[in-house]
């Protein structure tokens, strides 16, 4: 929408300026438009104002009284689509901006759990397959990434002398036939390669945005009470007694519903405060770190102090650690 | 077990050999063992017996009603442990010979789904995460392999212009925010290219092992009836309506439990010939196709002719294809 303002300040003793959120107005003591300068893709409201205050000097704000008046003449059809268009502009930047930390957290962390799924089904298939030409590894190796390497990188008859896993039963492929199980096993390597590139990334990010809460419950079990309360907010607002049973919803349930033994912990089973506490002080372990996490949630929400450092000495005191 | 025999063969008027799976043995008309050669890892009896063979000339086969006082001789407990040995190793072998072309195309096969499962798991993660910073892509571009290949190889601005799909709603990601988004892109490509590879692979071996049932088939619908049957034998022992309903067992069941409608077709529905038939004549299509499978498959197994591409052309004209 393109309009021609004269300039006509001289002819008035008193012109006002006046910032809404389509943009900046100049209007004299009868609130007829003077100049405007819209808000667009290229400039927001406060750089409209700017714009205009370097044509215009010595503007006082609209006066009170005036503004009702003038806001009703905003109500002109011709004015419609820049509201439109506006408002359109400033839903966008409002949608931009909901994308946080807290986004790029919860996607990274989920990740890494739909990378272990990813792995576990390649990888059962690689083993099913290899042990066509060598049983014996399969059982002997647990760990998928090793089992991984030694087949990607060794010859059958390599590992069998290396590792003195002897091989009797295997049958003897072509190398042909080797190569795809080779290929296979490149790729569970990869998983694993993207999964750690993955990890450090949350790690990162969780230091930056979460520092307290990483410092004391680790990145990965942060990031998934996190995930958990979909952000950090939320997961601040909430008390420490649902952080504890965060994951344990299933067993929460039932021990409402049927009276069953209440759960102690959820997601933070795997913390090494509860997993390295007495077996008949897990609970209390559990209620503690949670009780402490909770604190750390709320620092880190607020922008507070970084005290993880301290909590972690006081529970390892209080744990016996 | 080390013995030493005297060569004492001429002292005897006939000197008989007899060849067990334990090894050979030269004997005399009483059954005195005169000499001995072991199966073992390095031999196997047919060797043991040229290698005897050479030593004792004029030898002849031992009479049948030796053989018996010959053999009783063997329960000796000095054998015992040789049989044990021998027993062993010859179930080793055994073993060792029961991993065919079968079992190779049985794990090529079932790779496939795999993979698609890996691939749709990190592709879901890939979309949600990439279009918290370009939302309008998600929806425009539904095939994974594209989208992975834009995300990886194209800035969000280049894609904008390259594609004329609009950016609005989506956030300004810094670089550091982008590069796992990319690693993960870069990953789903990773996982196509190991597909494709299988994919070519399971081709060849088709090709080689099952000529007939690969080119009416098509590689990946031959591998799965194989893969369903669990071997080219059993595949080719089947009827053909059992072949026609391959994977869909539910159904089937349903069937003949509660009287629903039969099914047509199981996995050959992804058969060009049934794809393409008229509405009405998918099914008279499937058990068209099903019949000259399994043609095939017998073809295949008894290493007969090549006579698909006759079938094909037959199906064709009676399919008005």
């Amino acid at each position: 929408m393109k309009t021609s303002f004269k300039y006509i300040t001289k002819e008035h003793k008193n012109m006002y300026i006046y910032t809404h959120f389509i943009g900046t107005f100049i209007l004299d003591e009868t609130t007829q438009i003077h100049d405007i300068e819209l808000v667009n893709t290229n400039q927001t409201a406060a750089q409209c104002e700017q714009k205009i205050n370097l044509r215009h000097k010595n503007v006082s704000p609209l006066p009170k009284e005036l503004t009702p008046l003038f806001l009703a003449k905003l109500k002109d059809p011709k004015y419609r689509s820049l509201f439109h268009q506006s408002n359109e502009y400033q839903t966008q930047e409002a949608l931009k901006e909901t994308v946080n930390e807290d986004n790029l957290i919860i996607q990274s962390v989920s990740l890494l759990d739909e990378i272990d799924r990813a792995v576990n089904i390649i990888s059962k298939r690689l083993r099913e397959w290899h042990s066509l030409t060598y049983p014996e590894l399969e059982h002997k190796i647990q760990d998928h990434i090793f089992y991984a390497k030694l087949i990607s990188e060794k010859t059958n008859i390599e590992i069998e002398s290396d590792l003195k896993i002897k091989n009797n039963l295997g049958a003897n492929l072509q190398q042909k036939d080797i190569i795809p199980i080779k290929l296979l096993a490149n790729e569970v390597i990869n998983l694993f390669k993207l999964r750690k590139q993955n990890e450090e990334y949350l790690t990162q990010l969780m230091q930056t945005h979460c520092p307290n809460l990483t410092e004391l419950g680790g990145a990965t079990i942060a990031a998934k009470l996190l995930n958990h309360a979909r952000s950090l907010k939320h997961l601040a607002m909430l008390p420490a007694s649902t952080l504890q049973l965060f994951g344990a919803e299933k067993a929460l349930f039932r021990h409402i519903k049927t009276g069953a033994r209440s759960p102690k912990y959820g997601l933070i089973i795997n913390h090494p405060f509860v997993q390295n506490a007495k077996k008949d002080e897990k609970g209390k372990a559990a209620r503690l770190l949670a009780d402490k996490l909770s604190l750390c949630a709320r620092l880190d929400y607020f922008k507070g102090e970084f005290k993880a450092p301290e909590y972690k000495k006081e529970l390892e005191k209080k744990l016996c650690l």
